[in-house]
């Protein structure tokens, strides 16, 4: 499927994805012909198995399954129950200060975050440069896995100076907002970030936290947040399910 | 290898992955092996053959296999002739107005374009809502490789007015900036844009531009420019080698 509509040579869009030179590999081809198939159906149809899809392309039932697993990993396809139906879009989550929670919301989906892990530990060197501690100061490290509606989406893991939230491990309600409480716990706030974003693959363990197949491409996003005096408050890692999550931002001139 | 160095649960960091329940793939254990080798060369150094990588890891030469394979798509290792070489930390892209071209000078590497296509289009219905421009009227789709060295790094699709640039085609070098090339033109600038990132596998014609193995995750960058004015200037589709490239950005409270 094109961006734009705009067809490539010859009517092929860009997004198809057919080389100009050299062969298409096979499965590609059904690849092509399936993701018409998917353009063409409401979100959470089922869809044909993989032997009458095999059938109706005439084609071999793993080349079906390697042209499936690609439409998987795009998130344009998901399972339900032993079914695949068609998915809905990408969750759209502005890149700013305010938190998963508050994003999600804006997009008419439920959030929800469940506590993995949540403890003190003596801030190793290169954290402790990057939140200017001392090492060996206690941080406590937060993992919470992230849900929208009823969909495991993303893991989140926070690190933070025990200082700047001491009864974390008691006052906090982990399903809430961290942002929202560090706002609320003595007017501390986040007044700036700086965010890093890449893509890279799902670990096991990961894989297993977020519900995931192994090796699906995640997003991830480092991120260094500030209070309004310019001091570092937390490090975070987001990891978020590619097939399901895409950014967005505005920029202006400066 | 953890973010921040924190171990987890152990000692085991957090990216190391290996699931808390469940067993640890056999080839996982030769990733994290290999990780730990990998973490210890420099740049550049030639890795053992996968025959020796085997003998040392007590592991089928399939399985060390895909543990390197792992490693390529997350940019740790390249190819280099018929070998493999640790590889440099991914380039950091800030999200800007500014191109390409000024973000990469900005990391000493050296920028470049090669021009893939470049032609009028009678606009589609789809690209006109976006361009605020009536269907069927001119637009230049203009395709580049974006390299940085002498290495490609990405391909980028931009759209725009014929109007806005009518001698695009013998005007312009293809291999300098369109962000500067429309700032001279009658002063034209992009004052603002919007973006989207998100994550998509290579086709196989995007995989033989950029040089890169199939179905490597890439990151792709959807952005509509505005002028000064507000009115939409050019829509581009650019996308980026997930093993090469992480954006950084900076935000402040609204």
């Amino acid at each position: 499927m094109s961006v734009t509509g705009i067809p490539q040579d010859g009517g092929a869009p860009v997004r198809a994805g057919v080389p100009e030179h050299g062969r298409v590999p096979k499965y590609y081809a059904v690849r092509i012909r399936l993701t018409e198939l998917v353009d063409g159906l409401p979100e959470g149809r089922v869809l044909p198995t993989e032997r009458e899809l095999a059938e109706r392309f005439g084609a071999a039932r793993e080349t079906v399954r390697q042209a499936l697993r690609d439409l998987f990993l795009e998130g344009r396809l998901r399972r339900r129950g032993r079914g695949t139906v068609v998915a809905g879009p990408k969750l759209e989550q502005p890149l700013s200060l305010t938190s998963y929670t508050e994003g999600v919301r804006r997009q008419g989906r439920s959030p929800g975050r469940t506590l993995v892990d949540l403890r003190r530990w003596p801030c190793p060197a290169g954290l402790a440069a990057e939140l200017d501690l001392a090492e060996g100061e206690p941080v406590w490290h937060m993992e919470r896995v992230l849900w929208a509606d009823d969909e495991r989406v993303g893991l989140e893991s926070t690190y933070v100076a025990v200082e700047r939230a001491p009864r974390l491990d008691t006052d906090f309600d982990p399903d809430s907002s961290f942002y929202a409480y560090l706002r609320e716990q003595a007017g501390d706030g986040f007044a700036s970030a700086d965010e890093r974003l890449e893509t890279v693959l799902a670990t096991p363990r990961e894989a297993l936290l977020v519900g995931t197949p192994p090796a699906l491409p995640m997003l991830l996003i480092h991120r260094l947040s500030r209070d309004a005096q310019g001091r570092p408050l937390e490090r975070v890692r987001s990891l978020y399910r590619g097939d399901r999550f895409s950014f967005t931002t505005r920029l202006t001139a400066e």
